[in-house]
């Protein structure tokens, strides 16, 4: 019981589809919000019980195949000597934006992570210990570009120029600044799995701005060495979202199970991918429609992905706050259901 | 002379690639800044005399082969009984949005495009007579889905989630709100290739929050009405951005052109459309990057297109207000001069 997520991630066959759901932890929950009232977001982040009363929040409610550690990926910028803060209303903000080549110097070339984040590593150990073996814990990072992006937009962008004017003007800049950062992410990744996490997950979360020919000269060859340090004794997922026309360079790069948005059709996608194992994807805006609508969806992902083995249900996207909770209960008792073998 | 445009748009072989640029008439232009000083955005798009002298600018001031009408995609909703403004440095505000299927009925069923849009027609007249046979001018209007998402959301939006609570929850007024605007845009291109629009494109900017599934639901069926019944002796162009998996299904809805943005490889694409005329698709990044960048990066798409005939050059997205205008000379200059047969 309970490996039905492991299982589809190695592209085993399973009694039935597992999901879980980007952002399951999150403001649609009123016990989160409780909680976000009286905590800071870096307070509930960088301690260990809070953040660990977060992962089980959905877990406990909803019957989720995965729990997925209650984090953010800026939290790496912090040791990396990159100061920001999250703004309420307005999201997160880097103090001081890199953006000249010698900005690039002002980030640490190397992280010791139980040092520096050890509370991460920490909240992993707790989460392991309550979770008791019931269903595994998915460990995360955002990875390099989208990090990289923040770094030099400086916040949430809508067309990223900053960050291409960087990368055009200063390649070699740009490289080093890409280094730095996936050095950082496969040390932090690996402290995550020693610390006990049974999965991974990078999320390239803004890496579809990027033409496939951008995308393969600046930022796959980072990817797939980051890929390729990870340790292997747990199954990574690589996401990325905005831009299907990616996918094939995303699964190139690596990754045991390639996340795909709501842009694409699951099955047309994963047949193109030589049949990697996915994870996904159903469009989050369906959570707010009525509920025979949202099932009538789910069920076109499940047929989509065929009941082949290698299936992870998903949203495309993170859940939004405008969502209720008993639809994304009724959404995880119906794909339970409805792919049972 | 001059035909290069029309000719590529009809599949035909050009003495070189035609290129224009989605709005080479704007905010990066010292011209149109002084122009924007002096009158509101709406006063600029509704004294034709205006119109004229904004579309005109680019054409005088780089070799473009073809100018674009200047007018917002908006305007339309105006004769349509939805009242809207343009609000300083936060885009557009539509005053009471469509949130429910009521709300449908505020919507007219028609409109008299001579009547109510009559100031369009005069500037296409105007425009045509100033270029006199120069180079050909370019209607266009809003897809019906980026207008009802528009009208829906009340303005710019990032996750469209009151669009889709509509189309998910109420799909029949969605297509009754659909087809109003399908039936007003039909109208409205018509009588600009009346007034003398030698070709016309239909934007569809914000299709790309939609997965495959959605589109062909609720989207395809309109866009397949709009281009059959669209006035034949010009060509259209099928503009649609933010999802390349939506492309096989937007060209399958119509249009002689398919506008691709900066996502996909041009000649991929270009492929797996049946080799259908294209137009694009260099990321608009390009035009802030250093000289020699902007170059490679205009002579990777042309050499994608391969040379093969049909290959309209553009940006696959609009210019930006922060790029210097001679960047914009150098790519139109490069564009002729490299794809010389």
């Amino acid at each position: 019981m309970g490996n039905e997520f492991l299982d589809a991630c190695r592209g085993q066959k399973t009694a039935f589809t597992p999901i879980w759901l980007m952002r399951q932890a999150g403001r649609y929950q009123a016990e989160y919000m409780a909680i976000k009232a009286r905590y800071s977001f870096m307070e509930m982040c960088q301690t260990p019980e809070i953040a660990t009363q977060v992962t089980m929040l959905p877990v406990n409610q909803f019957e989720v195949d995965a729990a997925i550690l209650f984090a953010d990926i800026l939290l790496i910028l912090e040791p990396l000597g990159i100061g920001f803060a999250f703004v309420k209303d307005q999201g997160p903000r880097i103090e001081r934006p890199i953006r000249e080549p010698n900005d690039v110097d002002r980030m640490a070339s190397s992280i010791d992570v139980h040092e520096s984040m050890g509370y991460v590593l920490q909240a992993i150990k707790m989460v392991r210990s309550e979770l008791s073996g019931r269903i595994p814990l998915i460990g995360f990072a955002g990875a390099p570009f989208t990090l990289a992006s923040y770094v030099i937009e400086g916040g949430g962008s809508k067309q990223y120029l900053h960050a291409k004017r960087f990368m055009y003007s200063d390649p070699g800049a740009f490289n080093v600044l890409m280094t730095k950062l996936t050095d950082a992410t496969i040390a932090y990744l690996n402290a995550q799995i020693g610390a006990g996490a049974q999965a991974v997950q990078v999320f390239d979360s803004w890496v579809g701005c990027l033409s496939p020919s951008d995308y393969e000269v600046h930022v796959q060859p980072h990817m797939q060495r980051l890929f390729a340090n990870l340790d292997k004794s747990v199954p990574s997922i690589h996401f990325g979202t905005g831009n299907p026309a990616l996918y094939p360079a995303l699964a190139a790069a690596g990754g045991d199970v390639v996340g795909l948005d709501w842009r694409v059709d699951l099955g047309t996608q994963r047949a193109a991918l030589d049949n990697r194992p996915v994870m996904g994807n159903l469009d989050p805006g369906y959570l707010i429609a009525p509920r025979n609508v949202l099932e009538q969806a789910a069920q076109r992902v499940l047929d989509s992905a065929g009941g082949q083995p290698g299936h992870i249900f998903n949203l495309g996207h993170g859940i939004f706050p405008e969502v209720a909770p008993d639809q994304v209960k009724a959404l995880v008792d119906y794909v339970h259901q409805a792919s049972q073998r």
